[in-house]
């Protein structure tokens, strides 16, 4: 094997290959990207236990000598590339174990691993990807995956559902204490379809899709993903269990609507949110609705102190006044999540989950469990 | 106590009082900051083990109605200074022990400390302080801080030697394995002196002289060391003890000299180094300089593979050839500190310390001990 290779075609390629390293492994070979050099190509192969990439690189600055594979130590590999000067660099096998590199007036000589050991991987496409926009893709993974469980002990929650049904795609997280669910269209002339994918992966996936390629082709297998992205292949497993049917816990009737600017309510949260302890998630405030249709937002710490906010909303509310206490990091989770200038916070008791929505946020819900206080 | 003040400016000021806030203390009054509100003008005082700020603020944004004193719970408050709206914050002390901001809709009420728990601290100004340009004094800072040891077994070392001798003051800065020194000319009018200022307060200084003002006082006692900037005091605790004799370690006279683009020999070394551990400390390298005026820099990992880097010498070396080995973490912190786009690596022999100076870096010596390998 032995090519030369813009250094820049090169690094971009594997700053993305690299996601799917293992860094701690108990197998050495997760650690290494295997390199398959064909008579007009050069694939680039990561794994991990959740993903797999595959790029197959196509550049007028490919030279290609002669064909072969190796499987080279990733985290090194692609430090070097990163520091190297501008330019070509060549690419070679020597005494069938050893990579040379060579750019400039540098020479590295990295000792090979064998590429025999590594795994065979199938990068499954179907016949009937489904054909999405970029954009709808990165904003779909960013509204639902931070809602995710990073608790272990119920590991379909680690998951995002993502279900295909009829001229739905319908993508859900829920930690149990809040629930985040987005809703696209899509042509219906696919299979339904109901998988639950690793957190993880979605947020690796997020990262390469900053490329701005138009579109994404989404392959749906039963025991795989498989996302298309340009010359880049990204495959997840898909974890395996039911995910909860959560249909019937997104309330549709609500008494009590207000209608909030959504930066207002943020920095107020926010705000009231710093009397907390260090552990965010407890830190509670509260927000009451006023029958002078202000609502104030409030947090009280015995040995800190007290913040009363007052946030003035958009239009007279719906219904009667209320009490309601909530973790101020769910609630600023799911606000970050819209788009919308404009958001309704929607309550259908004092301890019941309220959702909030917002009018340029088409599909989008979330929803937040209250928690109980004296 | 009562006053109001424009949001930003008390802000920015807080921003550099809590420099000096303990986070970790058994003192709970160290996480607090003192304000003095006297008929004109707001003084802000916060004070660690090492260092204390004093900053008196007189902005026409500063309104006072009473005078007093507060003791103010610091990271909660500047957290929340941080997040208000822009705009004009009013803040006072109610019922004795509850201190209340109020600005725009947002309301907050902090439990205060007992200020009289809060220790008197003196800042000792001197008749006659040295008057130095902000950039000199950072760049004495920046070129020499990073050589103390962060070692506590020779607390000495962990300070950076102050001297005023004549018309010269010298900073000198080495952990045994590495030396720096910094030597700038002062008018001749001062009394010599020789003090050791913790490198961690000269960290913290160097945030603060951010600012760009133009001058900065030094003024020097026997225990602190007092810098004027602005509006703002600075006093750090000094190092007790005796700082070693540096004079005689720096050689003189150099057989072998080359000179280098400061660059080319930058990056030969950190591609060098990417082939050690993760233990940067560990990562030797090798300099070669050879007959026909080429330097090879190399490095060499049995398990992972090898590095040959040539770099081009800008003139003919002075000197025989040699072999010299050497942690590429302080050749890389040493070259940091140079403005200089070329610069001399001057070597007396293959065990004996080198330096590194550059043409527009007078007064600047760098000194490294070399490792010996097989």
């Amino acid at each position: 094997m032995n090519f030369s290779i813009d250094t820049d075609v090169l690094l971009n390629n594997l700053l993305i290959s690299q996601k799917a390293l293992s860094t701690k492994t108990p197998a050495p070979y997760l650690q290494g990207i295997k390199m398959e050099v064909y008579q007009n190509e050069l694939v680039l192969i990561t794994s991990n236990s959740d993903i797999a990439i595959k790029i197959v690189i196509k550049d007028e600055s490919l030279n290609i000598e002669t064909t072969g594979e190796a499987l080279i130590p990733g985290r090194v590999f692609v430090d070097f590339i990163r520091k190297l000067d501008k330019g070509q660099v060549d690419i070679s096998v020597v005494d069938n174990n050893v990579l040379r590199i060579h750019s400039h007036n540098t020479d590295l000589s990295l000792n090979l691993q064998n590429v025999d050991d590594y795994p065979e991987i199938n990068f499954v496409t179907s016949e009937l990807p489904i054909k999405l926009e970029s954009k709808i893709m990165k904003s779909v993974i960013r509204q639902t995956t931070f809602a995710t469980s990073n608790i272990e002990n119920r590991p379909i929650l680690t998951g995002v559902n993502i279900k295909v049904d009829g001229n739905k795609l319908i993508a859900i997280a829920t930690d149990s204490f809040r629930l985040s669910q987005k809703v696209i269209e899509i042509p219906s002339n696919f299979e339904n379809m109901n998988v639950v994918i690793p957190g993880k992966s979605l947020d690796e996936l997020i990262k390469i899709l900053e490329l701005d390629l138009e579109e994404i082709l989404v392959h749906l297998n039963h025991k795989t993903i498989l996302f298309e992205y340009g010359n880049i292949l990204f495959q997840s497993r898909l974890l395996e269990g039911n995910f909860p049917e959560t249909t019937r816990l997104i309330p549709t009737d609500f008494p009590i609507i207000i209608k909030f600017k959504t930066n207002d309510l943020s920095v107020a949260i926010e705000r009231a949110s710093l009397l907390s302890t260090k552990d965010n998630l407890n830190s509670i405030v509260k927000l009451f609705l006023k029958p002078d249709n202000v609502v104030e937002i409030t947090s009280n710490s015995p040995e800190i102190g007290k913040v009363v906010e007052e946030v003035y909303p958009i239009e007279k509310a719906i219904g009667t006044p209320l009490k309601i206490a909530f973790s101020s990091k769910y609630f600023l989770d799911a606000l970050k999540t819209f788009t919308s200038e404009e958001v309704y916070v929607k309550f259908t008791g004092e301890i019941r989950p309220f959702v909030i929505e917002g009018n340029e946020d088409a599909g989008l819900v979330q929803l937040i469990l209250p928690v109980r206080t004296e």
